[in-house]
């Protein structure tokens, strides 16, 4: 049995019925869809995506038809009775109980919430459900935002502020910090604070219930999200950072057939080397995976994160992967950072434009993280250096990689390996 | 002394400067440039670089006036005596004799040439120096150039149609080959043969000749290239594959006091695990780095290459590295390819592209190599595979990356990850 039909519950089922097509596969999913892509809804919202259920990765009646999954719609689990090897669900009103052989738990995430005074309640959305993203477009799409209010400048309320403005709304994006992407470090985050400033209103060290003091039509909230582990804590599955479930790397709870994946786990982070809070897309498929195959009786490992992420910011790309420096000054690391400026092309080459990369490094050369901004290039440049932290590659290293070159894609030295020479002459004059 | 004033050289020798600032560090090139990026020419004849000096690394005073380096243009090097640790070269017509402390030889490759019956000597080119380039500009600008011939379909064939297809020209391109880029597999190849064919007129397994009884204005001959060793060979340097000279990690030859670097040397190539012929800039860049750096007292070493390259071609990107099926196989490795066909990005967001995918992997998963080709994504995205090669991972680590997630750059399994899934299933049906 699964709990949760997102994308982390879905791939366990899924990779649970293609390892043991004898088993009765359910999944409780607690809305409306199934493995539903929340990363698509800024794109919905902003009217580049038509429908919702393009957004789906399958359609509705895939998982029954083509695969054999029973996905209950609507069902909430809200207790696991671990020595009983039940599950109870609130469905329609009702409350019925499930017996399992083996459980795979991805409950999730949920989200922060703030105070809105003077907000109605249907006027608030989290952009944690495709429901929360079709209500919110209907009101965009009969022309009922003329003003809109985004809280939180993370990654989502960056990309809520895009959509929005996209959308022709007047935005106001308020933010508790004195600083946007607090996933970055300040360095980089100032200049997307910049590119960011000229697209909509952005207040910083401000409150939401500032932001709703300017009458907003609607406030669109995005403070960051809490691991929703409450039923499997319950039952008493140890829990880690953040209250996020533990779990090796098989994804094993500490309760004995019991396995979980997504956002709702910590885990490993391979620069961090321990388990680490980092809930976001490729992982909880990943780690899905690994969990459905080995509670259906297979092998697989999970092969841990290096925390990558990126962002598309209105015309800005913005990536980061490893640690930041203040998460490795956080983690106790003694870290320095590089910083370069180079062309994302060769420079005779139209549309080359500049890319601001930070490297983080360790004294002793280990590379642990970068932060790269730009117009282009950003994204997939990312990639190297997430390659490079999980094969525990040192800034020398990262130096000789023989990448890509031609006029249109890079210049002959990649902004990369300008950057990785940066970084040995930091290291040679500490 | 430094014997070439191309990207190895002038890297070379302003690494030697750096070294040691109280070296007299002489370059001789035989052209009228220095630093120049061939790789550019494509653009530049296409007219989307206005200017030819745009190529140039540096303005032609800036390695006298700011580096102190004195590089000797139209100076042909064409003896080198070891025992007495002299160059003898050609400067207009003159002959003249130059004594060194250290020697880094970076003469070049020499374009491989073929019969052109009819053709005057001024309307042929081969884009193998800046002076080429300029002379076919001209052409091209004063109008004079209706139809044209393109002689060989590799990377540069295929960048000097497109270049010559933008100025409006009539575009045949004759290969001998039955096949495009044969540093591709056949099955990725013909991906990009059919993009060809919809844009020029292209005519394989026909020789030059029968291209010029077209009666083209020009002929653009790129067939190939061959190490231009000679000088350091005939004084009794080492060579290795097609000729090249053969250095160690610190581009050492085999003569006392001389280096090499560039075009000319065959590095060391991590996936073959021995030296490889692989004429590309930036290699170039960082070896000739590296010989510099050695010659003038220093220590540095070269990682060697994964055998990378990118080139595009009409719309699509096209990039490789490591080791084609048909390289593993002449090699001597037992290899298998497995290939996907993925989205660029999520395959709901606007201008996701399909991006075909070849992973080349041992029976024992380690990864030997991949081909991508597609619209978008394939220039950089093979930049992972190049780290992963550096690194000697596995297939299945390759399929493990925390590679970066967001609609606009990317689907939630990256084509690279789909690939080493594939891959993994490839070698368990073994």
């Amino acid at each position: 049995m699964v709990i949760g039909g997102g994308a982390a519950g879905m791939s366990a089922a899924s990779a649970a019925r293609r390892t043991d097509p004898s088993l009765d596969v359910v999944v409780l999913e607690a809305g409306g869809y199934a493995a539903y892509g929340l990363c698509g809804l800024p794109y919905y919202l902003a009217g580049l995506v038509e429908r919702a259920d393009q957004l789906l990765a399958y359609p509705a009646s895939y998982f029954a038809d083509r695969r054999g999954i029973d996905v209950r719609y609507r069902a909430e689990a809200v207790e696991l009775d671990h020595p009983g090897r039940t599950v109870t669900y609130r469905q329609t009103g009702r409350s019925h109980r499930l017996s399992f052989s083996a459980l795979v738990v991805t409950t999730g995430a949920a989200p922060v919430s703030v105070p809105l005074p003077g907000m109605p309640a249907d006027r608030v959305f989290t952009i944690r459900s495709l429901e929360d993203g079709i209500a919110l477009r209907a009101l965009l799409d009969a022309g009922r935002v003329g003003r809109a209010l985004v809280v939180g400048a993370g990654y989502v309320g960056l990309e809520m502020a895009e959509a929005l403005a996209h959308r022709g709304c007047a935005v106001t994006v308020v933010e508790r910090l004195d600083r946007v992407l607090a996933n970055l470090d300040v360095e980089p985050a100032a200049l997307v604070e910049a590119h960011v400033r000229e697209r909509v209103d952005l207040r910083l060290g401000t409150d939401a219930a500032t932001g709703c003091a300017l009458g907003p039509d609607v406030a669109v909230v995005s403070v960051g999200v809490r691991p929703a582990a409450t039923v499997a804590a319950a039952a008493g599955a140890r829990t880690g950072p953040g209250g996020a479930l533990l779990v090796d790397d098989r994804m094993r709870t500490s309760l004995d057939g019991v396995w979980a994946a997504g956002d709702c786990v910590a885990p490993y982070h391979r620069v961090l080397r321990s388990p680490a809070f980092v809930p976001l897309g490729p992982a909880a498929n990943k780690c899905g995976r690994v969990a459905g195959t080995v509670a259906a009786g297979g092998d697989a490992v999970f092969g841990g994160v290096v925390g990558t992420a990126v962002v598309k910011v209105f015309d800005l790309e913005v990536a980061r992967t490893g640690l930041t420096l203040a998460e490795a000054g956080a983690a106790g690391l003694a870290a320095r950072a590089t910083d370069v400026v180079h062309k994302s092309r060769a420079k005779y080459y139209p549309g080359s434009a500049p890319l601001h990369v930070r490297l983080v490094h360790a004294d002793d050369g280990r590379l642990l993280g970068a932060q790269l901004v730009g117009r282009e290039g950003a994204a997939l440049r990312i990639d190297v250096v997430a390659t490079a932290l999980h094969a525990d590659l040192t800034v020398d290293d990262l130096g000789a990689l023989d990448l890509a070159y031609a006029p249109p894609y890079s210049p002959v030295y990649d902004p990369l390996l300008v950057a990785a020479q940066a970084a040995r002459r930091t290291l040679e004059a500490v």
